[in-house]
């Protein structure tokens, strides 16, 4: 028996999976994946860089088979002429995380696009629901990548939003790499959940073999949440956000001064130099704190089915010994 | 159709929920309330204070109706006298919390009593398993009182040691307050739950009206991790334990800056004269992120069934709409 929620009506998807739209790395072919593995793909468009997306959206169409897809922006990082080109490839869902959605709604619902919006506190839940968003994602704190500095722990924070939210269905991020996850999500209410981390961990992913070999490795207490990194490699991430990464001879060295850090005039060169000379890795390896229970890189497109049917049994079997 | 898991057979209980062993407030009373609701109650000793315990054994043996019960312990703060004298009472069950365990294991099972430990991470409860505990408790950050400074969210936690643990069976603790959290502990697989703040705000609870009162109004996003509280009222909690907490001025006034604060001569004499003036409460309101969820005050007894069977249907409901 299917896993069916207000999401897979919404989308008329068969699983209660989607994709988190990771910048840059879910590229045309993992978003391809995800829905015809029966989840919703979300391209990770990020800022929005038409030669990305020029590169990105044809495969996402050769590849996709017709299914529902969407695509997501860093909410702060964007105008709204990126978002209506977006509208021009006539995505399924337009998802929008981190900075103020408001100037960008009625453009995605006039299109007849669903608006599905990203939230990290009680304060951004409710300004979701005012604004109309079809669906809301719930990211708790063990999420990898960026996020609330101070942010909420997914097992709390989700019932409240699907309490808050109700009955917009409620979406949960965060530290869900498996169908035990997902089931504890949709035990909370969520109408399914939202991964990231362990969508990295596959063959369709684009990034490089060493950060797909970090994440098979990694440990989740390896992992943090942390500036550091946005400041050393000069990135324009608002300063309330922090992103969990594995770690990183960086974060060592500059953990707790932030500000010295931006002060300091030969941080970025060196951290430029570092990468130029291979000692670290051109990116931060983002990675949320689920790393723990991800062992393989499968095909995208195969592992959504099983994270649907862990799901099922882990459901069947709770309490039920 | 009643929720059976490794732990209600263990312990011969109705519901696969514990109350946690909060210091002082989770009393003789309260205690045998979870126990006669179905649950299993667990005096909260702390330092194993003789005068109180002389005070809420009593209370528990009249109002417990001969269920199962156990107690519990702060590690570091105990020697194995604390723990013989305990076992003179013949609980079914010794919780150990914070601390190398070690010293007390063998006292514990020769006295056919079943061990119970609280973990934070992973080396925690690899160590927990080789010691051969009967049960696991495994904490979120997200949970009231101490835990970690470095901790773990509960939901990408619990699986990892219940992958590490098996068979043994694990509880979930923190963030949880209803029975959503409850159903989501054991599709993670967990064999239950074990909650602190939910019981906090209960009638049998040992706390001040005006703490019981603080968690019914109470929000997640007001609830900190800090040692701050720790240090100004001269405790004895070792610098690696945090405390989770209500909104406190003492925090805002010193948050990040404990080192100093532990220098600062006039800071305790302040915060004590704040006491004794009414400014601040006697104790720091210990409480976790899942206040938000919590808006009564039900007896403990009542509760029980109702997280049991609120878990039930939220089970029964996940991903069948
Ligand atoms: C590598 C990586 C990149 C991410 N980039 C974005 C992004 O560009 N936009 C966005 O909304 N979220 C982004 N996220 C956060 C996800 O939307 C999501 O909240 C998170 O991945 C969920 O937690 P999990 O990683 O534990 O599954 C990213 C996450 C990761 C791991
Ligand atoms: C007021 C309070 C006091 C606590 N005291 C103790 C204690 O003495 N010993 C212990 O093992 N845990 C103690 N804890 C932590 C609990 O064991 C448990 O991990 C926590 O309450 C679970 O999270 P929750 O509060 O979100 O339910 C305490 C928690 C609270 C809220």
């Amino acid at each position: 028996m299917a896993l069916t929620t207000a999401f897979t009506e919404l989308f008329g998807v068969e699983h209660p999976i989607a994709l988190a739209p990771m910048g840059g790395s879910a590229g045309g072919a993992l978003t391809a994946a995800v829905s015809r593995g029966g989840g919703l793909g979300l391209l990770g468009s990020g800022f929005g860089d038409e030669e990305w997306l020029a590169r990105e959206l044809p495969v996402l169409a050769d590849e996709g088979a017709g299914k529902p897809w969407g695509i997501g922006f860093l909410t702060w990082a964007i105008d709204v002429d990126v978002v209506a080109r977006a509208l021009e490839h006539e995505p399924s869902a337009v998802m929008l995380s981190f900075g103020d959605p408001g100037p960008f709604v009625e453009r995605i619902h006039a299109a007849g696009t669903k608006l599905i919006l990203q939230v990290t506190d009680l304060e951004e839940a409710r300004r979701a629901v005012g604004l109309g968003a079809d669906v809301i994602v719930a990211q708790g704190t063990e999420a990898g990548g960026h996020g609330a500095r101070h942010g909420r722990s997914t097992l709390p924070f989700v019932p409240v939003v699907v309490d808050l939210a109700a009955p917009v269905p409620v979406l949960a991020a965060g530290g869900i790499a498996d169908g035990r996850g997902l089931a504890a999500a949709l035990a909370l209410g969520a109408a399914g959940a939202l991964l990231g981390t362990r969508f990295q961990a596959t063959a369709e992913a684009l990034v490089a073999p060493a950060t797909a070999k970090a994440i098979v490795e990694g440990r989740g207490e390896d992992t943090e949440r942390s500036r550091v990194l946005d400041i050393a490699r000069g990135s324009r991430w608002p300063a309330q956000y922090t992103a969990r990464t594995l770690g990183h001879p960086f974060l060592d060295a500059w953990r707790g001064r932030e500000d010295d850090l931006a002060a300091d005039p030969h941080a970025r060169p060196a951290y430029q130099d570092a990468v130029a000379r291979g000692e670290i890795p051109a990116l931060p390896e983002w990675a949320g704190e689920a790393v723990d229970l991800i062992d393989d890189l499968p095909s995208a497109a195969d592992l959504v089915g099983t994270l649907a049917a862990q799901a099922e049994t882990a459901l069947a079997r709770a309490g039920r010994r």
